[in-house]
């Protein structure tokens, strides 16, 4: 047996993981067979089974590697000095997501496997819950600092920016045509009714 | 043979898909069997198939119907003398819909389907469409009369209104106690960016 290396195993989950990735952006996740996957990471089905037990157990493993980055990108934005900027930068972010077609049919995708696969849900339940406990913090933070004057309480306030993204992912889900840089003023002007940005 | 009553038949369809509709809710599309749909109808699998080919016919026909429903009550919008009215009564409508966990859930269920089948993708997608459509008119016919004063064209109007209702859905399926009704008034205010009421 050779010894284990966990760096070069490390490097093998990740080789594996942009592989699938290449997969289900371009089948979808139910179309994709283990041997496509196998094939375009170019390994035999034992040695990508060695690091992963399944289609579904790849499915996960992406979904939290995403969500590992959204959730650091929503921490980050907590502690940033300049809130209204942090707020612009989520919301640009996920306007730029919304408009890539493969982003959106991913997202399709893990809630139709989420709808299934429990563990699934589960991650992604996790994932909505911290980020709206990060944004939660973030407005709090800037209406004590006197930044921010918010109309509801801080959680309320992180659900009607959610609401406001959530909206646009769903409009991109349904509209082939769905331009979502176009409501960026509305959107910020919607935001402003919750949360009033007091110094620039 | 009997002679086909057709009456009788869409009555036995009508009672069919009320049976399937209480087992998708109860345990979701996914989990249920078409014995379930048997038992729940108090009819053969042979007699239900002459029906309804399989369980994936049912999930279209459930979801046509429920389409067909909404588009009526988007059609019916349109044509109403208080246009702010009709907007309030559709808001208010999806606000009890998203507030119902059933629904929610079989939303999630459809979406789950579509994914995976591209009739009920292409059935949703026209339902979209359709109501859209008719938003559309509905604005554009208020503009004409004077009642409302629109800040984008009656398509992107409509688009604005449709985002608004999918973010409210969007934050029911992640937020176990998400409470629809509490973000009301921001709606409203945030339709009024796009479209202002100038009668009453």
């Amino acid at each position: 047996m050779r010894p284990i290396n966990p760096e070069r195993q490390a490097e093998r989950r990740q080789h594996i993981l942009a592989a699938a990735l290449r997969c289900f952006a371009q089948k979808g996740f139910h179309k994709t067979r283990t041997a496509d996957i196998c094939a375009e990471a170019g390994m035999s089905p034992g040695n990508l089974f060695h690091y992963f037990a399944s289609k579904e157990a790849l499915i996960i493993a992406l979904v939290e590697a995403d969500q590992a980055e959204v959730c650091a990108r929503f921490a980050r934005a907590t502690q940033a000095e300049q809130g209204w900027q942090a707020l612009l930068a989520l919301l640009d972010h996920h306007l730029g997501l919304c408009a890539e077609p493969v982003y959106v049919q991913l997202t399709l995708d893990v809630i139709g496997e989420a709808v299934r696969n429990p563990a699934l849900m589960a991650c992604v339940q996790r994932s909505e819950a911290e980020r709206r406990e990060c944004l939660a913090r973030l407005f709090e933070r800037h209406a004590q600092t006197g930044d921010f004057q918010l109309s509801s309480p801080p959680g309320q306030v992180a659900d009607w920016f959610l609401l406001l993204l959530d909206g646009v992912l769903g409009r991109a889900m349904v509209e082939a045509d769905f331009v979502p840089a176009r409501y960026r003023a509305d959107l910020l002007a919607a935001l402003q009714l919750q949360v009033r940005p007091l110094t620039s």
